[in-house]
């Protein structure tokens, strides 16, 4: 055994008993320890700022860029805010007990499915030290320890902030009984210190990567750990022939430009023929005003000679920049089948006044969420009304789509009689 | 590309495009596709025999035992019962389309959760080709295709099964549209058949074992694909201080003897000291009586000394088998450390009259079913009213416990606006 496996071990049998003392405990007594952390880290803010100046500077004296810098910085202001994000998932319904289904079964036994933690949840994450506190805080609200493993860049704020959330756990412990051991950092910054937490099938039940595509192939590559494969966007649009025109420029645009850098930006326009005349002119326009780059196929082209000629790689990117793929088609059908060969299922949407093409589109196009007349950049779990979430499920195992608190536990069935037994 | 990966790569292709297919279609087609299947297998019993017959030479000619041969053997009273079980799922509720959450947001965006079908389900299974049939139309009722990697000794059997329910989706198309390609068998028999079935990432949603211990482990060790950990059961009754040892000697009975071949059989009894003298040596007559042979600790040893001394390995191992074994702990607290140590976590029982005593253990035991007063048998899903089973998961994510046909499903948000854009 290495040192790093030993020390990896170590910190994640802390967390496996962790999990097995949080699981029973009242929502008072998580909400309880929550508060505490929120009001320790705006008192440990000065602490907290220091640790960060250091990843500051490593990461200035390797040359990031400013927009990366400015990523890993903590101010007090954003320390506030952060603290802010933990008091309002405190706030939030405990998932944990609910009971999900029952039944009297016909022998008198009483069936109940209660929702349980789902035990050690592993947090493999870049960039921001943010998604450390909110992480973390999630985890606890839904009774799961949390084993994280952020970037390297971001040790020595992480580091600190998870020392000042332990302690914060430690000093209400009598009150609450959350172990203060339920938050804890994988050691080391090293490649070896992330497979041994995608190896460890004894210590973790769930691993949840958040980050970039590469980040999340590799994951879902190396794992052994049941992974929950987040993110990848290449998300569509498609302009019905019963499209309302107004409507269609206006969440065209608000899909692709309101924000390009996330995951529910649309990166491919569809638009029927039909409509084609009436409205690219209109829309190509709007989205150039805007700076955006528009790569587009020959009969775009023929309506708008100014757009970059589009090429097999535009239908299959994820831009996550000022750039849009967009092609006419002459019908629902091969709007689905474009979107089939090229989408990572994450969000569609369609626009259309037109009920028949509606439902059929909604029932052909097989995403984790379908828009009707809406921009794609509604999918995510707070505009879902979810309060907070953990990522975006992009896989059809166990949660689909914007994962909230109920999608960070499992169930469990409880069932009981009078000494029944079975004939 | 070797052949076999040629070969499986085309089978499972069509699976692919047959779950496209199959995805949108309404009840009614897939319930008539189910009892065509259900005719066509009874209508073909002297070919499906005569295929049968080929497994069950081989199987005698390579000497296997006669309990093996008489799980293969499939004789027409069988295959009408095989027949009979399609039909009774062609009448069960279609889980695709079922609204599981559904809300007016605040924006007035409507959003509905709906069940939609996982895709392609590949199943690695054993032995008994009834499982075969069995599989095919679970998956077909909850709208997915099934990639079918069954036992090689029956692999004639199995090849002409499908080939059967294969013609009669062709010869109900017309009404139905559920496509032929929807349930597929995977070419081969050898070991590089099933690996690529275990390495399908884009061609296979979940792949669900159903079998013994080492072929569960061998598929979640070496499988890419998310898997559905399946069976193993290290099942425990725990006999409490305030047992009624009536309800206790009738509930260790059953969980052990009624049928010990499976998984939810119970393999250890803990007994609280402060009972143990009234309960055990009456139990254990009564096992003994039935042929069950006891592997007791000291403490048992000491109120009956016939039974055998046992071992750590009898506290870790899923006997199967008219075994059990027994240990008088002085606590529920220290049935629950036992129980954690060495439970698989499916089914564990608590035998008890005080609340408090089954409340603390429902809390603290971390399995997929938790039993009061009620034997451990009950843990399946005909018994919980689910009117089929795939298998019984023992794993957190996705599906907890008895998987019926909603756990063969995933969600799709649907979200209907009228121009909604994000501000």
């Amino acid at each position: 055994m290495t040192d790093t496996e030993r020390e990896f071990r170590e910190v994640a049998g802390l967390a496996r008993e962790a999990a097995a003392e949080l699981a029973p405990l009242s929502r008072a007594a998580k909400d309880t320890a929550l508060i505490a952390i929120a009001e320790a880290l705006v008192k440990n803010t000065e602490a907290i700022v220091e640790a960060n100046a250091e990843d500051v500077t490593r990461a200035r004296e390797a040359g990031q860029p400013e927009a990366m810098i400015d990523r890993l910085t903590l101010t007090p202001q954003r320390i506030e805010s952060i603290a802010d994000a933990v008091r309002e998932i405190a706030e939030l319904p405990d998932p944990v007990g609910e009971v999900v289904r029952g039944s009297s079964l016909p022998n008198g036994l009483e069936l109940r499915q209660v929702r349980v933690p789902l035990g050690v949840i592993g947090i493999i994450y870049e960039g921001r030290p943010n998604v450390t506190v909110d992480a973390a805080a999630l985890c606890l609200k839904s009774g799961n320890a949390a084993l994280l493993r952020g970037s390297s860049s971001a040790y020595s704020s992480n580091t600190c902030l998870v020392g000042v959330m332990g302690k914060a756990l430690a000093q209400v412990w009598e009150d609450t009984h959350v172990p203060a051991d339920a938050i804890q950092l994988v050691p080391g910054t090293g490649r070896e210190s992330a497979q041994q937490l995608m190896r460890a099938r004894d210590f973790v039940d769930v691993l949840i990567p958040r980050g970039g595509a590469s980040l999340i192939q590799t994951v879902v590559r190396e794992s052994t750990v049941p992974v929950i494969e987040t993110g990848e966007g290449n998300c569509h649009v498609y302009v019905d022939a019963a499209a309302d025109v107004d409507k269609a420029v206006a969440i065209t645009v608000n899909s692709k430009a309101q924000r390009v850098s996330v995951c529910n930006a649309a990166e491919t326009l569809l638009v029927h023929s039909a409509v084609a005349q009436r409205f690219l002119p209109r829309v190509l326009r709007e989205l150039r005003d805007l700076g955006v780059t528009l790569h587009g196929d020959d009969r775009v082209h023929a309506i708008d000679d100014t757009v970059v000629p589009a090429t097999e790689a535009d239908w299959a990117t994820e831009y996550l920049s000022m750039d849009l793929a967009v092609r006419v088609v002459d019908s629902l059908d091969e709007a689905v089948n474009h979107i089939r060969q090229y989408s990572t299922s994450h969000t569609e949407a369609i626009v259309t006044d037109s009920q028949s093409a509606a439902r059929r589109f909604v029932s052909l196009v097989d995403s984790a969420a379908v828009m009707v007349n809406a921009s794609t950049r509604f999918t995510d779990g707070g505009q879902f009304g979810f309060g907070a979430e953990i990522g975006i499920s992009n896989q059809k195992l166990h949660a689909r789509g914007p994962m909230g608190l109920p999608e960070m536990t499992s169930t469990k069935y409880v069932v009981t009689g009078d000494g029944h037994v079975r004939d």
